[in-house]
């Protein structure tokens, strides 16, 4: 059980690691951090150097077992930022409960595992044992983030001349596909699926998700970095979270389930994750959308900017946490949300 | 005075002109129509050729006095479609007030006075008679839309070889610069700037603006289309209008305060007319954005997808009218906004 | 028969037909030309809105039986042009053959067919029977050009509801699978490839090809455009023709090897027809390219952008035809080339 | 003096630091290595993050006076590469003169300078010191490469608040105004120009360049790097290079003009440098491109996809050093040419 504090903190670049200054005015330091997961300002795709940078500077300065989960793209208003997830300094008076967080790594997938039922057993495999690690059951769960990796041209020129169909035969394609898996296995091991489903859902229906599931993927890793985040009444610190989903790219009502409650009860959001795509009907609620005709834009940017621009004006600010192509992580055309808060302590509320 | 009835329909291309066959359905023919005012699916930059295939396909059905403006870039969840403003069946029973329309041309703009104090004074001038036209005062006014020209490559060579200095050296930037003039002259044809205060804006100081102007820019034209909307109570219908602003790309509040009074009356959002771009200062209330060192994406599509997601959330559909590239319309980094909303009758309400 | 000669003209936009003047001025007429083969300036995939307008302006203006050839993307110094192949005026002296044309469309595609073996036999007997019109062989034809349609979202939507399976479910790619199965039924109707291996090449192998093949696809149309263009002894005119292959995107020598041999007779190059791909390997000669991993620019457009590079260099001026997306056109990597030439008259050689 | 070996190697990714184990099983260490010459694939433009991220692993494992220049844009078919300047083991039997390089840098710009007259003193005068350093003359020089830095957002931001006006308002623009203050440093350098012309170019006037200058910028660094390459009688190797220049970038007389005595002599091409830009005029030899009037893909790109194709071509392989952005390194719409070859020993000839 780790219970965790979280800092929403800019970026002047991808290469900007001066958040750790800000990690020593409040006595703390890079050990404390057991997860870096950013909005980088690449293009969120195959050719996304923004988190191969990011992950540069981090990755030597972390201490080994923290993880670093960089989701590119900063489309329209969203701000590249870094979410430091560090461990709490014990107990705060007047709290009963509080966030906790756990994180880890698969091994490294070999690329024919990529979008296939082996990549969503290791991730699986690997969240029961952070549930277990955080002593929380999967009712006290209200997020599992995941980075995966992608298909590179090499990779998939290794696999053909193997003999080896990979998941899909386009660089693009398949971070979704990567995503797909990653995001089913955070369902089966929810309980929110069973493998059979999960494995099924790989030849591309769109059936069963999370709303708690958030997966991104890159070329700046071979294994899966896994963050579990939870609420456990065996912490105590201001932090809560709640977590719903968006039913299409435009759902305020869906977000509005969300937050309105927090603040009614006087708390402050800190930040909102959310998952984003374009509806693959081509159509949100009858009118047609163009994020899948444009071949000069890819539809996982299109779909950041817009959910970007209405998440970061109900949280005030344009340091949210969007990140596109959701599938399995709620809805299709939607997307998983979570929203970390802070509540006041129990006598100043 | 003309009195307007508004229809917002879909388009499922930049050539489909089906839109018609809906005014037939309805008792209505081209003839009716004054104004097409569309959303088109091209990256509403320079080399955005759905503006010119939409032209190209609505111009010869419609007749000789109406205008087009077409405006590029559907980015994120927006969707193209078309609005057409079409004179009104007369007076309404249960309807003291109304809203009117009117619409023009000036006369071709020679290259060298786009951006200029010349562009200005084209449609100030123009403007000033179609208020006349419609009798209304300047306070009636609720938005002028102005399409204007740009400067192509082969404009920007012959401008050099006469010795010339453009307006911009930059085909996309030209495109600022002509939305800038057009903009200052709706400002100075409002009462809202002087003409000293106007001219001297061209040269990039970004203050002052009009609320209720909107205007774009594109290669498709070479005079600037003109469309004034006002209420009258010359005219009765159930069509209403307000105005104001975005003060920043996430003004939730500054939209709420035009649509809430709306709602709040039984009124029904018929249309969002929305101007957005990339905060000049590079940051969104103190947080970075980066619009404006995207050297893939240009920073006025970026601004249309997120304005265009928070937009259309509060409308509760994807068919709004969101146009990039703000210059002189609403304030630095914000917007002009204007929304037609539609009144029950008297007795109805 | 048809004898014909080739006009290369330029166009100030894809708006422009003034081409039409050059035809006045040499005494010819629109009712002249039997296919307009041009290159517009979009980014020449699914939302290329360039080919459209082309298309719009072109096609009210031709003869019924004349059809339109519009592929988008002038990427680097690729310069906007049309070809136009007009009807030739007789048999000119001094010589003994000459270049010959017949044009053609299929019935409209139902969007199930697209890249199917539907696809395959219906290009494949519209070219047996241009064959026939033009009473050639297989072997006096230097090139069969094909526009074809591709699939949309609505198309997509509209197939997964009626439960049936598109070629593909993302509409850049249907774009490659329409390509593929015309440039298939080219290669069958020419006697380079059986219907079985035609049809089984659809999967996906890229075994096999034509170098006389040159297919584009495009949202404009739902039929394909077919033009041949072949030798005959039964014209006489100083237009010829050769054609081969790119084996790779800087084949040089390919190039020179029909090049060298027109110059060394005293020929003049009129135009280069070349498909262009990046080569599905990621790499060329051993070395890597990255078009294939660039999730902002499509690999159709950095190729036209390579090839079109190095073909301008070689003819001496940017108007050439370089198309992209060369499926069964050529080798893998490479693609097909077609050099239309002028000879002098027999007694001026 | 430093007699130098060029070694040209493939980068699997812009993190890929590999080329070191090559130069260990060649004999030699990363200490060796006086300068990394780069191309990486990102867009080439302000937000190329692989350029940032070649310099975060490169550079700490450098000696402290080696210097990087990372060119981005490997459009088209160019392959990602390192070229690596290493010190020359001594005199090479057969060779009476041979290949020597300096390298240096500037203090850091303050962001007003960039662009600025004090950016081509910095430059000069440092080029300067590395002739000398050399002890050859501008004569004996064949190229002279500078990575210099940009204007971000937040320089620009900063300029303004201070009342100052930066070389330009825009961040894609600025590279350019800070590649033409290089290319003039070195002009001057050279004895090419006077240090009045080259501060009156800094308006915008493209009279004047030099076809040794090869000039790219970065937001990667604030100061610039710099490498001066000479023939020297007092090294003794195989390396040799010659100087010249494309007049447009389809010039292929240009480039045969330099290659060809190479060949005729038994030379080996190690390497092409070349500069390439989009013509200013927006034609090439009277035919109008694109590049200018392309609002999806920056001029820039599509120089260097197109020239690169050429230059692969010429070469033989798509590793080749092709950099956008043409200002004063060579006539306008063409760029400056330096080719690095290899001879045969004396007695072998």
């Amino acid at each position: 059980m780790t219970a965790v504090d979280l800092l929403v903190l800019p970026t002047a670049s991808p290469g900007d690691v001066t958040a750790t200054r800000t990690l020593a005015e409040r006595g703390l330091n890079v050990d404390d951090v057991i997860a870096v997961v950013g909005k980088t300002e690449g293009n969120g795709c195959v050719n996304d150097f923004s988190r191969g940078l990011s992950a540069a500077v981090w990755e030597p300065i972390l201490g080994d077992d923290a993880v670093t989960v960089f989701s590119g793209g900063t489309e329209g208003v969203l701000s590249p930022h870094v979410n430091l997830f560090v461990t709490g300094s014990g107990r705060v008076a007047g709290h009963d409960r509080g966030l906790v967080a756990a994180v880890g790594r698969t091994r490294d997938l070999d690329p024919a595992e990529i979008g296939r039922p082996a990549q969503i057993a290791l991730v699986r495999d690997r969240v029961r044992e952070l549930l277990n690690e955080l002593a929380v059951t999967p009712d006290d769960v209200h997020m599992v983030l995941v980075k995966c990796p992608l298909l590179t041209s090499s990779q998939l020129a290794a696999l053909r001349s193997a003999g080896i169909t990979p998941a899909s035969q386009d660089t693009y394609e398949s971070m979704g596909r990567s995503r797909a898996a990653s995001s089913l296995g955070i369902a089966v091991a929810l309980g929110e699926m069973d493998d059979g489903h999960a494995d099924e859902a790989l030849t591309g229906t769109r059936e069963g998700w999370s709303s708690r599931a958030s997966a991104s993927a890159g070329a700046e890793l071979q294994d899966c970095h896994i963050m579990v985040l939870a609420e456990s009444p065996e912490a105590a610190n201001p932090l809560r979270a709640v977590h719903g989903e968006m039913a299409d790219a435009i759902d305020l009502d869906g977000l509005g389930s969300l937050l309105d409650p927090i603040r009614a009860q006087g708390g402050t959001v800190r930040q909102i994750f959310v998952k984003a795509e374009a509806d693959p009907t081509g159509a949100i609620r009858g009118h047609r959308h163009t994020m899948l005709t444009d071949s000069d834009i890819n539809a996982t940017r299109h779909a950041r900017a817009a959910v970007g621009g209405l998440v970061a004006a109900l949280k005030g600010d344009t340091a949210v946490y969007v990140s596109g192509g959701a599938e399995h992580q709620g809805p299709p055309g939607g997307g998983s949300v979570t929203v970390v808060y802070e509540v006041p302590a129990r006598g100043a509320r």
